[in-house]
């Protein structure tokens, strides 16, 4: 396959749409990813990545978002930075630089400073109407239900990458920072084996480090959706023999084909796939301890927007 | 074995040596891996980690330090602090938490602060006027020779675990995040297979997700010199087909057992090993691309240390 694309959650299907011409009309896998991130981040509807994006415990909205091309193995990063309009567009000109490339809070802000990179107020009112409810319920900090990061993985020719934008946990802790800007758990891409991406509780991401893990079993010979169900499911039980349970994770990859794949730990997790000219709406699923996917009709869709 | 621990460079040898001490006195696995790393954090003569550490281009010292428990898989960080007295105990209360376990700049600080841990001004007269006479020198960016992070991993009976800290790169950009607090890439420790964590150029690193690779070369049966070798090998060959050189990297392991292994890409890599009541310094050498590893005699410590 020469053109492959596959992000997480409904709301980047718009995006993908987007990077889906892109790609039709030649243009990189970089250009490609980032307008897909980009709608998402600027679409103040989406409440968990960019524009609007969920506070932290302080009231502020800080990002996280990362970039990494499969080919030259460059990386770049910004950790809980604010006001910083497009997080992946730092992140992905970071990725060119050898050292310096993962960059957090004020340093980052510099540096997008420096490079000419726009600011914008990301604490939309109902941003701050979203905080002050919250002030009154419980604050158990668990992954956001219905969309949470916007991870995208693309192949163009044979050029992989990947990239990832959040605005993570809903009433962090000032500064935390989750799997989405760390190499290895929350991306990672090698253009002889293949990418992943993962989104949900980034600790618990974090402990089993599983974008790695996915690519390394890729590169052992396991097809990509064998990897993924079978990364997730080791990690999960790993947690289970540590007496710890997993909060939600999904997790996305493909392969150097351009073969994509989805898993996740929570009932329903939608994804997008691009393949050539093809683009679908499909649905990793997870009941009794078995993994499906499908791809979702108008049926499903109705009763996952409730429109 | 039931006491077991390796650390980085001849600098972590005193601060061992207190390590064992309180091993043989039935202290925890933690206490044990904060005494030696609390040694080199508060000596001022040690200038890549804590008090009196290398300052960023900005003139300020910043500190990255992480600590994980290999038997709940509960990990701590923080990235890029200022003025905490010792990062590696925080990043050990840290890795108690389920949720906003890795914390960066005034985040992790507030923590600190909230928390009662001591604060410390670490930019000496010496570490200014380090940053000072930089500035007239050539501004390549790479690894500080002789010494750089210090890492230790232990175990004591089933209990494994990892703690790194470091005032990375110097002269780094502001907020420039390493590989040492970054899951995966700087430590990992699942107390089921062993424990790795990397010293060197952080970027080049992550790159390579260096420390899981080696917990998971082990969890796949490879002796533990064998994963430290193969797994650095392998992401050195890697880099060179992305046209990438690698900076100076060094590695640590341990399996589940207590076995040890290092490896580096530069010529004599110093570490320091206790098995049982004994500790040795050991030296990791790479030649002609061949791997050796031998202890340290008086004459090669004349040699290394000038004296």
């Amino acid at each position: 396959m020469n053109k492959a694309m596959i992000s997480t959650w409904k709301m980047s299907y718009d995006g993908m749409l987007k990077a889906k011409d892109i790609l039709q009309q030649d243009g990189s896998v970089q250009a490609a990813i980032l307008a897909a991130i980009q709608d998402v981040e600027a679409r103040e509807e989406f409440i968990s990545v960019g524009h609007g994006g969920l506070p932290n415990a302080q009231g502020h909205v800080q990002l996280d978002s990362a970039y990494m091309n499969g080919n030259t193995l460059g990386f770049g990063g910004i950790i809980e930075v604010e006001n910083v309009e497009s997080p992946i567009a730092v992140a992905a000109k970071l990725s060119d630089y050898k050292v310096n490339c993962l960059l957090s809070g004020k340093g980052a802000e510099a540096f997008a400073q420096e490079e000419g990179f726009a600011f914008q107020n990301h604490m939309t009112s109902q941003s701050k109407k979203r905080w002050q409810d919250k002030q009154k319920e419980d604050m158990e900090l668990k992954a956001y239900e219905g969309h949470d990061t916007v991870c995208v993985l693309g192949k163009c020719q044979d050029e992989l990458a990947a990239g990832v934008s959040t605005s993570g946990l809903f009433m962090k802790h000032e500064g935390r920072v989750g799997d989405s800007p760390i190499i290895g758990s929350g991306f990672y891409s090698d253009a002889l084996y293949g990418s992943a991406a993962a989104t949900g509780l980034g600790e618990d991401i974090m402990r089993g480090c599983l974008s790695i893990r996915i690519v390394d079993a890729m590169a052992a010979g396991m097809s990509v959706q064998a990897a993924v169900d079978t990364v997730l499911d080791a990690h999960v039980k790993r947690m289970q023999m540590a007496n710890r349970t997993c909060d939600a994770i999904s997790v996305i990859a493909m392969d150097k084909d351009g073969n994509c794949g989805a898993s996740t730990n929570i009932s329903e997790f939608p994804y997008v796939v691009i393949q050539e000219d093809d683009i679908k709406l499909m649905v990793a699923t997870y009941q009794n301890g078995k993994h499906d996917n499908f791809e979702a009709d108008a049926a499903w869709i109705k009763q996952y927007t409730g429109d």
